[in-house]
């Protein structure tokens, strides 16, 4: 994972100027349209952006979602058919945008980024919105389209979701963009318990590794997330012409959501800081022990060896002086004495002085 | 203790969508009603909602508290019974939320989350309350009812309670969350004492746990009493149509309160910190003066071995330079003499340096 | 010293009420009154209440002080006297209050909170202060008067203080608190110092004890002054019925201490935090030198135990080759050169290499 | 690369005082006129900045770029040419300037700093601009002038650039300072990762000494972008005489890219901060593992040199109970297998405990 | 350096009392007058303040400068002259002041902080202003006069500085305080560099305490200049009766200086900070290599000292299975041959694993 997930244009690029992502694969996105009302649902999928223009003439709410690889033609058309800004449409293509909320004369224009747990660690995918009056278009250049569930919903449901406005479209899919980090929330809160257990039972060296991952993903989703709540915020307090009052109680629900996801995210910050402390502390204290039972045993053979060094000396024995436990009859059986006994002392010593 | 003890709906259900929670044992929770004014109260366990119904058409204030499991379908029929906003009840029944009052057309509704100092750790537990003209319904999930207290006084006590508006009870309740912080607080302060006096005196490793689990919990206690501090701040500051003027002096009281408490929470997080770093810096020690104390004995050992080594070589005696003491009479003893000195020298020289 | 200072009620005890403090002894707490005006000053020592109420009703202004311990009954009869609000009145009995500022009808209740630096530690004494029209009353919990110098310059001094009103007076009384603080300061100030200088001259076990004791009183210090400055601020900025704007020149100088006194808290704190660091290393240094001065010496004798053990070996003499050194008339003083040259050398090495 | 790279007068010098730069060169800066308007472009290079007068006079928009060495006179007459305040002139000279803003009765004065990744680390250019009416000063002054692409899409490219007034020119300019800083980021993106392998891999002490670095320039680097934000922040929301309304939603844009960047920034230090810690605790496993496997491998020949040790003892032989085991006719075998027994026992435990 | 540099009244003193500081030696203060118009500008050095009154009665601004020891009587003289409030003389004594601007009915008191960096550490100077509609007061209780160049400036240089008001003068003041803060910063700067090639190259023990000075001194200028920016910020935006509109640009770029200043200063803090962390790893670092080292040294001799030992033992050679290398013809030399192959294994095996 690298944290520099942003797609620039080179510097001196005129602004508004819309380039195709060279990295892209051969696989086209695909335009899905849900056209509906109070009386039904319509749900098409489009080969290209103009069959969309009829539906936008009728009665009704349009969704136009684009998902996977869009190239800058069909930015450049869409921007035509709706009059989009050309900044806005410079965004949708340079992907790792900052969320944002842009009122433009007759639209609305959020960006928010979705963060996914995957094994390959933590993916983040820009979702681009427009909100019209009549319309929304949302944009996601990732591989699964994560608003399958609200189209379900639309065309299987019952009605209730079919009364409102255009604006509670934007907001069920902004719900289910904040609804969605639940999921990583907990991937975060697997890892840690299991990093805690970690840490505390036998930590490794892989557990530091893991542990400094953590922190740098919870680094990322903090950098996202704390827009996003300025967004989400904006929409549920300020007032735009585009968002009814009745849908600022709903933005306000999640607006509190998002809030409570952030304090999740900075308890965990905070506990992985803690927990790289404490596995310091952990290795620290274990390689220490090791070192001091190492030392103790060490030192328990220190006068044993002194003493059979001892009696290695060559002194003349003919003086009576000179080393007369050498010639007792039971003189080796009596340094073997003494040397249990001086080691078992020893050990008792370590043992009073909890050493051992 | 898991961190993330949020109740969620998996991402894509439709907003306001209540079902019952899975886990719930067939213990159903108790109704406990409330009905009084200036001239009386009376008491009663329902066994269904719609028998509160009759209360709310007649004078006086009328309060309702459900205590224990509630399911999605006596949250729905409040809702009708009440006219309550679909979002409100979902709160209520996905437990974890935030701290947070939205006042609504009718009526405010109130999360704040109780802490509990229980053996097992911190327990959270969320109560939700509405506060309507002349009624307060009040929402509890756990096993206990922490406001007997205030039912009691509403029955048995004098009748100053009963002269008060619904606002005073919802103040009533919410004092008494708030003052049940207080008893949290101070088992943190004791083990906290504890902690401290362990980690002076004799730490060890269950005390970095210890440590470690007193900060996780810190944690979550402070993530908790912020969005609370903000709610009782709003109730004491700003204007509500179901807050009369007189009781906002009972609640900025209750503001202090709180946020004393979360002063005290972010002491104790200070000194917990502090705790860690003392405890890593002891133990350390500790180790290290035994390693110390180890390589001292050791290193007094290291010549009087190297001499005794030395009479131990096996010179040709017939020189007369070679080794002579080894021929002496009273040569061993003057070995042993000379050890000793040695010895004695080191030891002195340690004392001296303050190594020993 | 325990954190947890703060007298409170049980949970669900009603608001307001008034409990006089089981630890109390028998010893009443005195009641100083002071009656003021431009031409005079009257000072008594009251017996009850009761006498207070002459003085009330007559020009000038009244100043009465309760000392030391205060029952509940007698805040009941301050209370019945003044028309003083039942919260405000349970906040002067439970002492530990946050510092606070209320704004009622005919009055202004101030609490503020005193540092002292005791022998024993740093303690903390609630003063509460009520202001009205004509009067102002203080109480104060502990064995000595704060006040005296006040009282005294009252009776003694110029006319210069009678001749405001009573919002002077609680200027006054609360800006000698403030002032009060500079000795605490200046204790702090030394106690640092000594720390610094035996952090960085000759840490010892105590050194860390006294520095983590110097980080919590400073936390407490700082809990306490915090919501102080916002009642000095408060009273020296916004409008009160009963605070004139000739005396708001006066709190804003006082403001201005608080907020000097509080940046050296926290300036205090900051270097306190930093000494536990180097107190930390300076200790690791001292004990790993002293490691390495043990190992050098063990190094030194590690080659010589090795040539001694080298002519300890049995080999054959008749042999040639087999140890000719051992049959050499001057093998045993050669052996001892090698030893004198290998030592030297080795000494040598190590100072060059800046280990010794 | 020193921190403070800020030029100034010797204190008590004027105000507004200008002087040359002493460590100038003989080389003179470049003055490069761009004259535009919807129906062209004028390029040129002025040898002296009277060659602009005539110019100014004209419709149109004038483009002046200074870069590289400025001295004093020449300020002193552009300041009489467009009447700018002379601590506005002392700010273009006196480099090291903070980002700012200021608005002067005719003209808008603007200062950014240019962040560089060169091989000798981060470099940091002052760029002054004035907005006028119908003309924009820029001055730089480094070697490389960095608007050269502004200019070219200005006379190469399409008109559209030419449409507008001249605050969106000095957007343009801004525009191309921020996305300046992008190119910076990836460099410190590939630090970084750089670093972190190298630290979980194998740690040298220069990674050390990279880790500071690193943190260092973020410290600057962020010094630097923070009033920056605020200078596009303040452009993009607050009223200017000079910049139009519809600019300000490019300006917007802008300032949307400078937040993202430093939050980047904040995301690299606390990730070059965590760095370090995992770097020291890299290291001193490392060291404490080489401690360890050297201690073992003492340990397994401390009873090996006791066994041996023993057996080189003189006792007297006569005495059956002395030492019988040296008679023996595999004795020395025996002892061998003995201590073969005792080092792979050790060497068993040592493992079971995972000490090796 | 003592943290606590105020002076302060023993608490009870009335407000506003002044008294003549102590510790002052016989050495009376200088009173420096400039009085100056459009026409000419007149210097005198006064004996008395009596001496200034005439001047103050006439046309132009009078600017009054006393240096050195100020007793309380000229100040209580000095306020019964221009009718000055009795807190802001009592300010003006008390030096240790924070920074402060107050302002009076009419003149304006300034409060500021002059640093120092002489080579006793950072030295603190208090200067008091006044500033009438038509003269300066300026109190400076040091040895030095910091503004003996705006004099000079004033009498000898052009006319321009003459041509404002007296707001101008105050301006002139307080940008010289806040220019004489970069050579303080430039000392720091060399400072920090010092250091950290110290820290990296070669750390000692004294290299600790000259960073914990450098942190303590940091602290020290960070709490001066944190209320010195207020007050610019306040003359720079805030409206006041004796500043006028043209000299609040002056300020604005006084204010941004100081700003500026304070961005430096956090940035020394946070490398003060990270320096501390690179010493105690590179100290721990290097002590941890010695240890390794000698430990290496050790563990090459260990088996060597086994060896020996082991043809030390006295077993019977008449089996012929008890060490017959004892009786071979080149067995001593074998055993060397042995004992250097196994020593030269080591340091291979050593040098392989990286431990050498």
């Amino acid at each position: 994972m690298a944290y520099f997930g942003k797609r620039y244009h080179p510097p001196g690029t005129p602004p508004g100027t819309l380039t195709t992502e060279p990295t892209g694969t051969a696989a086209r996105g695909s335009l899905q349209l849900s056209h509906y009302g109070k009386d039904g649902a319509v749900r098409r999928t489009l080969t290209r952006l103009a069959e969309w223009q009829p539906y936008l003439r009728q009665d009704g709410i349009s969704w136009l979602h684009l998902q996977g690889a869009v190239d800058a033609d069909s930015m450049r058309e869409l921007g035509d058919l709706l009059q989009l800004h050309s900044l806005a449409l410079e965004d949708v293509l340079n992907v790792g945008q900052r969320a944002k909320l842009e009122e433009f004369d007759d639209y609305l224009f959020v960006i928010v980024n979705l963060p996914i747990a995957s094994p390959q660690g933590l993916l983040i995918e820009q979702i681009s919105l427009f909100l019209g009056a009549n319309f929304v278009v949302s944009i996601c250049r990732g591989e699964h389209d994560p608003f399958e569930p609200v189209r379900q919903r639309l065309h299987n449901g019952g009605a209730r979701m079919r009364e409102h406005q255009a604006d509670y479209l934007l907001y069920t899919l902004l719900d289910l963009v904040v609804d969605l980090c639940y999921p990583v929330l907990e991937s975060f809160d697997d890892r840690i318990e299991l990093l805690e257990s970690e840490v505390l039972a036998h930590p490794r060296r892989e557990t530091l590794q893991a542990i400094h991952l953590a922190k740098r993903e919870l680094q990322v989703l903090r950098r996202i997330l704390w827009p996003q709540r300025e967004v989400l915020h904006a929409l549920s307090r300020d007032e735009f012409q585009r968002v009814g009052e009745r849908t600022q109680i709903y933005f306000r629900d999640c607006s509190d959501h998002i809030v409570q996801i952030l304090e999740f995210v900075e308890t965990y910050r905070d506990i992985t800081a803690s927990l790289l402390d404490v596995y310091l502390s952990s290795v620290s204290n274990r390689l220490n022990e090791t070192m001091r039972s190492l030392t103790l045993l060490a030192t328990v053979f220190m006068p044993l060896t002194f003493i059979v060094g001892l009696y290695g000396m060559n002194f003349d024995r003919t003086s009576p002086f000179n080393m007369p436990e050498l010639g007792w009859r039971y003189g080796y059986l009596a340094i073997w004495g003494v040397m249990l006994v001086t080691a078992v002392l020893m050990i008792v010593f370590f043992r009073r002085r909890k050493w051992m």
